[in-house]
């Protein structure tokens, strides 16, 4: 019998993911119902990869599976479910399979598990845990959501900051309940105030008497529980940081954060700018059903309508001088599509820099004016060939000057519009993310029309 | 006089990045030549931060603090700067100066700050270098572009795979060229292949009898060096590795790549996608100048310049009916701006779930289908919505049910081409980040005029 190991090692090298012939395998073995054929395809991949798999098939086929290899899902599997998915599967599973399955987490992985769960799964999780583990779950969830406090992990390996090398790695040596994963040792001060930390290859390649304060990385930085995860990811990517301390509001140690946990966050957050500069909410994901996906497209497309709407209203001001000269409905959607794509290009670019902080206060205005000087550049290149277009299409030189003073005209306010927006929102507190797009094409709508149509009724009529 | 450790703490503690008082002071002393306001206000900055600062002054003032600063610049802050910003800098600097800036550090950090240099700042790099270092780096660079052996350092720490816990720790303290960051040992056999690895945390926690072998990390995974860096950092954030070692094509050890690394790719190609769904070669960054930043911008607004003019291609073909319904003309863009937008939400979610490998050929058909059902759905309300829009505004109940049922046709066409072609251009190599946008909206463009005008010429003349 085929199992997944061989099938993955059939495929290209190169080509990480979930190999399509071990989905139809997968597939197989559900509609012919056999267990031992599920088991040998699916218990050597791992967690995340079973994950997906359960995301790719659909609702029917993945009801049958979970039934034939119930005691297959582990917590890990869980972990790496989306919101959705995790609470459907945690539904199909017995009470006796769910405690099994979050047993063995550390806790904070149960917290990961559970925090996005409706009140009654949530319950359903915490029942399963003993007794110290859902204290130190419970403790945890008392955070607010999206702090510090949710991400880090309670088991830190701590030192005086007096210690030498030799009395560090005998405690390490003599601990018996060192935490699952460790790279550093953090320093703390008598009140437990984190000083700085050691990694763990400086303490194994130093001589015994060496003061651990000789040893301490630069990079050292430490949160507070209740600050933003955002924040907390945008730290471990500036400064490389590998894990970091967490302290409470007295400033004693509590936790610590390790890159991994960071770098989800990161991915996180970068998926949500990218979906909320498209109008898409954040939260969506590809299981989603029909009517969820439906009511989440929904608000973005409502507002797309009123602009549109509001832009009409600007072209039903000419009507009289489209009546009398239609070429000018035939070239009015190139100016504001033009202006459009300008001024999504500036805004993407604002929206990017804002969120790594490189646009600031400080520059502010002159990425401003490079953006005015880029629309006007290209404006300026597209006005003539456009230009040239509507003399040539339309037989008349005065239609050409019209589209090309407008041209220009709209890719100057898109650089404009598309960085000044953004910015605006930024310093109003609302998401540039979320809102610049709606703006910045209702204005390059708008002035389009106005400009290119506006022009035509002084210069053609 | 303050210095910038003052000006942090002042800020709130919130909000990381740099403070604005601090660019206003660095400006400040730049401006009144005060070295020693320099020194106090730069030398206590994370190299990261000073890039930061340099990125967001203009080019004069940048030049004068180089000028002032020349020794501050450090390898590390080299490396943080941007391409075009950090060729620029190189050229400030004299041959002494960039010499002491780059001899310092590892052989990975100077492969990655060379890399993306032109040949002569490469030979000046090259030549500040120690002969051993030079040759690292030059084995490094002769790798592919973006590929793991050019991630990966060259530096490991190994251990024979029979070895035991205490064996291995007494190599480790006798070794006197421990690389400066490591968190594993990596296991090899006698022909030098790895067969897993052992984290330091776990060698501290476990009795010095105990085989290595006993102790392995599940999450084993190997990288061949020629293998795409993206592929890389998808596997670290899959797997959630935090290292792991890159092999020849002979199956030995070469190097390993550590999640950091990893962190930094995942950052870029997610800004990489980001910024291609809008339009802007992903190269690009705030401080180009303006001619560099227009030429960027160029190729994507010719390539709408083009699909616009089709887009009007399809409008002139019912010059006629608009001729005699001028309403049609201020109707119209509200079909295609709501179809730009649908299809737009559909092709982002496409393009995600293609890099995150989660649309594959297993759920392509579902995927379809959900988002023309979306398409269905979403299109019926806003017909019957522009349906009432149409009716009261131009007193046409038949003009109404035209813009309604345009409206249907538009945004199921949308979703259908929103998630068909990202997928058909990802199996044809093409990225689909950046070519699906351009086609997916002419899709909509087109089919929208299309069908509203022509269903306009059918049923109202």
């Amino acid at each position: 019998m085929a199992d997944s190991a061989d099938i993955i090692e059939d495929e290209d090298v190169d080509d990480e993911g979930l190999p399509k012939r071990l989905v139809a395998a997968v597939l197989d073995a559900v509609a012919s119902t056999n267990v031992a054929a599920l088991n040998a395809l699916l218990n050597p991949l791992h967690p995340a990869d079973v994950a997906d798999l359960l995301e790719q098939i659909d609702q029917r086929d993945r009801a049958t599976l979970l039934f034939l290899w119930r005691d297959g899902i582990d917590g890990e599997i869980l972990s790496e479910l989306g919101d959705d998915l995790r609470s459907e599967v945690i539904d199909l599973l017995g009470p006796a399979e769910l405690a099994d399955a979050v047993r063995d987490l550390e806790s904070d992985d149960v917290v990961d598990l559970v925090e996005d769960l409706g009140v009654d799964q949530q319950e359903q999780v915490l029942d399963a845990l003993e007794a110290g583990n859902r204290v130190a779950v419970e403790k945890a969830l008392a955070y607010p959501d999206e702090s510090a406090g949710r991400l880090m992990q309670m088991e830190v390996v701590r030192a005086p900051s007096h210690w030498t090398v030799g009395q560090t790695i005998d405690f390490l040596r003599a601990s018996d309940d060192l935490p699952e994963q460790f790279y550093h040792v953090i320093l703390v001060d008598p009140r437990m105030k984190p000083v700085g930390y050691v990694t763990l290859g400086r303490l194994l390649g130093t001589p015994r008497l060496i003061h651990l304060t000789e040893l301490l990385e630069d990079s050292f930085r430490t949160f507070r529980v209740d600050q933003d995860e955002e924040e907390v990811a945008y730290a471990f990517n500036q400064y490389h940081l590998i894990s970091a301390p967490v302290v409470d509001e007295d400033d004693r140690l509590v936790g610590v954060i390790t890159i991994d946990d960071a770098m989800i966050v990161l991915d996180d957050e970068h998926d949500e700018d990218i979906l909320r500069l498209a109008g898409v909410d954040a939260e969506s994901s590809l299981t989603d059903k029909v009517i969820a996906t439906t009511k989440r497209r929904f608000p973005w497309l409502a507002v797309n309508l009123v602009t549109a709407i509001f832009a009409s209203l600007i072209i039903s001001l000419f009507e009289d001088t489209i009546a009398t000269l239609v070429a000018l409905a035939v070239l009015m959607p190139i100016v504001a599509s033009m202006g459009g794509n300008a001024g999504t290009q500036s805004l993407t670019v604002a929206v990017r820099s804002i969120a790594t902080k490189d646009l600031t206060g400080a520059n502010v205005w002159r990425v401003i004016r490079r953006e005015v000087l880029v629309g006007l550049v290209n404006g300026a290149i597209f006005a003539v060939v456009m230009g040239i277009v509507g003399w040539v299409w339309f037989g008349s030189p005065m239609l050409g000057l019209v589209i090309a003073i407008a041209m220009v005209i709209n890719m100057v306010v898109a650089g404009l519009a598309g960085t000044g927006i953004p910015v605006l929102l930024e310093k109003m507190g609302v998401d540039p993310a979320l809102a610049s797009g709606a703006f910045v094409t209702t204005v390059t709508d708008v002035v389009g029309f106005f400009a290119f149509l506006g022009l035509a009724a002084v210069m053609l009529l």
